[in-house]
């Protein structure tokens, strides 16, 4: 279906992204650092905030779906899965990274990608803070901010061990996902860690060669893997397979980076 | 001589500060994800980068001296110390987080304070490409960024158990000093990593209750000292005595959260 989508459709899922990432700025940037925000444990065992912040884009998000493409299917990470007709599906995150939102820093995004079953072909990521945005979809790959607008490329083709590695480890994964996370750790020549979606879209940019994280959901990974996808990208599980439904995730900037890295965590993989 | 120091003596501080702080931004933002943005590396055993970022900025920053306050001191990360005869020293780091720099994300910042040999007296965190401003002084705790100007108030007292804790761990420090932290960051309701100066503005602005970290050096630590206890905050060393010369600091956004961590960080300290 992927080569099917005509361009036309094509463009009208592009212009209701952008839509749908307008009208989630003001519903998260009203209770971004504001006094009263606080946050409900979706996880008691653990601790898995969301903010009415949360909740009320992915609102604003689902009614602008209603009023523009009312047959789409719509799954959020807030208020689950509707049904649709069309063939296509919007798969929205609010604020992925609600730790960051709650904590007050700049790298929490609103994810939004749409596609057919076998995955997104239009993606954004969005910092309504800094008023940033990511978007990838056929023939367009660009960023819009501070710096004005700009053409995504990943970065060209260089050895692990002159990359930089983004992750979210050491919050997340089981004791073998981390000694994986480790094994490429060790080999790179820097890493950061903690910022959420934006390492998805530095990755997108150019400014970083890789991102590894594990326990992912699809509202997690589907904008950031159709963006990276169009700045050139590769997006996959730690076994070298798409990945438009989470889990173990490896995106890099090319071939040779990923090929490299992929073989460190498989060689750790039990 | 902390209180001896005129009104007048004071603004004209503050008013130099920001000067530091507009020529810092096109300086920096000149570099910042430019595709010829290169590192050098200034201890080899380690991965220290430098680039020509860092010294524009502090170029710009000590041009700025030369002109509207030639008699007072300098102590930069980049250009070392410049003697002065008017009792005050301005402590400059051009770009906190040249990592966080090199790879794109928004948490970098440019460094200024001033004041007498016993600290300092005004401080400003300022972070250029969201046009971010942290400001504090005698009287005045402020920013300025996409929200417009708020004032500087930090958290009200809570147990850490309801604590939100920053740091640049386990990025850096020993394995004591690790065992410090670990012990602070059990007892927090949520930990994050890797955000550079800007925790400390997020300190500063109310949004979390602590950061630990190790390692600084006097230029990383007295911006973000004047500026978080013109906001209400603490800042001390490990052993609850004054910091300005960095090493390992403790930040709070209040008497009661600084207390009880500071208790955990002094049990593991051999």
């Amino acid at each position: 279906m992927l080569n099917e989508i005509d361009q036309e459709t094509a463009g009208d899922l592009v212009r209701v992204a952008h839509l749908l990432a307008d009208a989630a700025r003001p519903a998260t940037l009203e209770h971004f650092r504001s006094a009263g925000l606080t946050a409900d444990n979706k996880r008691p065992a653990d601790f898995d905030p969301v903010t009415e912040g949360d909740r009320a884009a992915e609102r604003a998000m689902r009614d602008v779906l209603a009023a523009e493409r009312p047959d789409d299917a719509i799954f959020g990470e807030e208020y689950g899965a509707s049904e649709g007709t069309s063939g296509f599906t919007w798969v929205l995150d609010p604020i992925d990274g609600t730790r960051g939102f709650l904590s007050g820093t700049p790298t929490w995004g609103v994810l939004i990608a749409v596609g057919p079953a076998e995955g997104p072909i239009v993606g954004i990521i969005d910092q309504p803070y800094i008023g940033e945005r990511f978007v990838g979809a056929p023939g367009i790959a660009e960023t819009t901010g501070p710096l004005g607008t700009r053409p995504l490329v990943t970065r060209a083709a260089r050895p692990l061990s002159e990359a930089i590695l983004f992750t979210t480890f050491p919050e997340v994964g089981t004791e073998e996902e981390r000694h994986c996370f480790e094994a490429v750790r060790d080999a790179a020549r820097l890493v950061r860690y903690g910022t959420d979606c934006y390492a998805y879209a530095l990755l997108a940019a150019g400014q970083i060669d890789l991102v590894v994280e594990a326990g992912l959901q699809s509202y997690d990974i589907q904008g950031p893997l159709a963006v990276i996808q169009a700045a050139g990208g590769i997006v996959t599980d730690w076994d070298g397979n798409p990945c438009p439904n989470g889990g173990r995730v490896i995106a890099a900037a090319s071939k040779e980076v990923h090929t490299e890295a992929l073989a460190l965590i498989q060689s750790r993989l039990k």
